[in-house]
């Protein structure tokens, strides 16, 4: 017995086949950008597929699991998804249920990686959780008494457009202030670029235009605007997630992608930031941690975990 | 077949007999405040419901649900209740359980009033939502696929005290700027002696000390202080849940309590501010809706079908 992961990203999709514990025993990569057509798309994919599954055709294959950014668990559709070459609604799990004749479910990516790390990973045996990917933008999964809160319309988890800053920055969703203008891999460059103002003898001065990776390695070193760089994003990530605890009281909060990889350069002043701001109840009690598995693994797992 | 639902509250304790239908069949009110010591509250208790339940000793009771001000489901126990009688914790449901040989369930008001809703009022059917009271704090329950959200330790659900002004009104909780020092009942009448001090010709001037009741009977005279407060305090609530529906996606708001009960003059600008922050694919999507049930029926059938 077995189950297939996609994982959809904007850049590239990754696709692979996964036993019952776990464990990922074929894998590949393809572009995503280059399937203009979402049929040429799901063929490419299927193509990977076929010679892997006739391989193992003594396995049963319980099904397709999809994570996709905008995928709605309830429609099987990836709806109105900026980063992706597909535009509208597209109804994926419907084009690879014809295809295969398998069972197929889609969720979003961050919702992927919560049952990822749920099943296989950092969040193992706990019911109550928050993941929250730090990359381009800031995706999140919320996990309640054992399930994800997919909302009534299936987008719940849209942590990264909670208002942070009213009349803040332009964020890609219309509005201004999101979280993720602020604490995504994009949003840590935007704050850096206002920050090294401050200190002209900044190396990151040298290094324009910034990535969120020079940042930590000028943390690294010691840079005093990478460290208030950091400092900054992780008192807004702090304060937003002690509002969150109060909202669902989750027993751990993951932090993952791009800008987790700074490790205690963000996860720090978030912790602090985080326990300053929350209701006493919860003072030092709500564990802030980094994935347990690799991170381009979770969402393959947690995608494939969907049939499971 | 019945079951029992008990409404803890700050001043009064309401008990009642529900049948299977929602029907309250028996329902009496005992002062909380007059019992310091919890073993004679839960005397005075046994003594109301005894002889309803002899009048029914041929029919089965299935137990005994309680809604308290920071009940914990997971415990058992009220956990530091500020506006109660007993301090520290108090194991309720063992106290329950020991005399009657029932089964107890407990859980926060605000809960109780979510399962109420979603069994017998506004929120029949619905798998996603939110309830939240206005009373003299600000307390909420949320529904996520057909459950409760309790979160991991039975302490979620505390909208009130998300943070939503930093540095701003000082809280009970001992920190600033949490929800409830601007939506309560106790709330809008600060915001109000703030307000009014620009309106020396309104009426509400004449009637200090002001109650959140004064305010909506002024605002039905279209007095401009009052309306003036209820835009304002509805501006921070519709922020405020505009940021709830990106984590939870509900299909419904329900407001309850004291201040609820100022209908239009609280929800049209609740409203039209959680839509003017909410992001784009939700906007005019989210009900928000009053209670169906009557006011002093809503914990108590909660509190009963928790045992159902």
């Amino acid at each position: 017995m077995y189950s297939i992961g996609i994982d959809v990203g904007g850049t590239t999709t990754k696709i692979g086949l996964v036993d019952e514990d776990g464990k990922i025993f074929k894998q590949d990569i393809i572009d995503t950008s280059t399937y203009v057509d979402i049929n040429d798309f799901v063929d490419a994919i299927e193509q990977t597929l076929r010679p892997w599954m006739q391989e193992r055709s003594h396995l049963a294959c319980k099904g397709i699991g999809i994570g996709a950014p905008n995928g709605n668990f309830y429609t099987g559709s990836i709806e109105f998804a900026p980063n992706l070459p597909w535009k509208g609604v597209v109804p994926l799990a419907d084009l690879f249920e014809t295809k295969f004749k398998l069972p197929v479910i889609i969720t979003n990516d961050a919702n992927a990686a919560a049952i990822g790390e749920m099943r296989y990973g950092a969040a193992k045996g706990m019911n109550n959780f928050i993941i929250i990917t730090l990359g381009t933008g800031v995706g999140s999964g919320f996990v309640a008494n054992g399930g994800i809160i997919y909302g009534h319309d299936g987008a719940a988890g849209e942590l990264g457009h909670v208002i942070v800053q009213p009349n803040g920055r332009l964020c890609g969703c219309g509005r201004n202030g999101c979280l993720e203008t602020y604490t995504s891999a994009t949003g840590i460059v935007k704050t850096a670029l206002e920050v090294i103002q401050k200190y002209p003898s900044s190396i990151l001065n040298q290094k324009l235009p910034l990535s969120s990776k020079e940042i930590f390695e000028a943390a690294k070193e010691g840079d005093q605007a990478a460290l208030e760089i950091f400092e900054t994003t992780g008192k807004i990530l702090g304060e937003c997630l002690a509002n969150t605890v109060a909202i669902t009281s989750p027993e751990a909060i993951i932090l993952f992608g791009g800008l987790a990889r700074a490790g205690h350069f963000i996860f720090e002043p978030t912790e602090r930031h985080m326990n300053t701001n929350v209701l006493r109840i919860w003072n030092n009690k709500i564990k802030l941690l980094p994935s347990m598995l690799p991170e381009n693994d979770v969402a393959i797992l947690g995608a494939a975990a969907l049939v499971v």
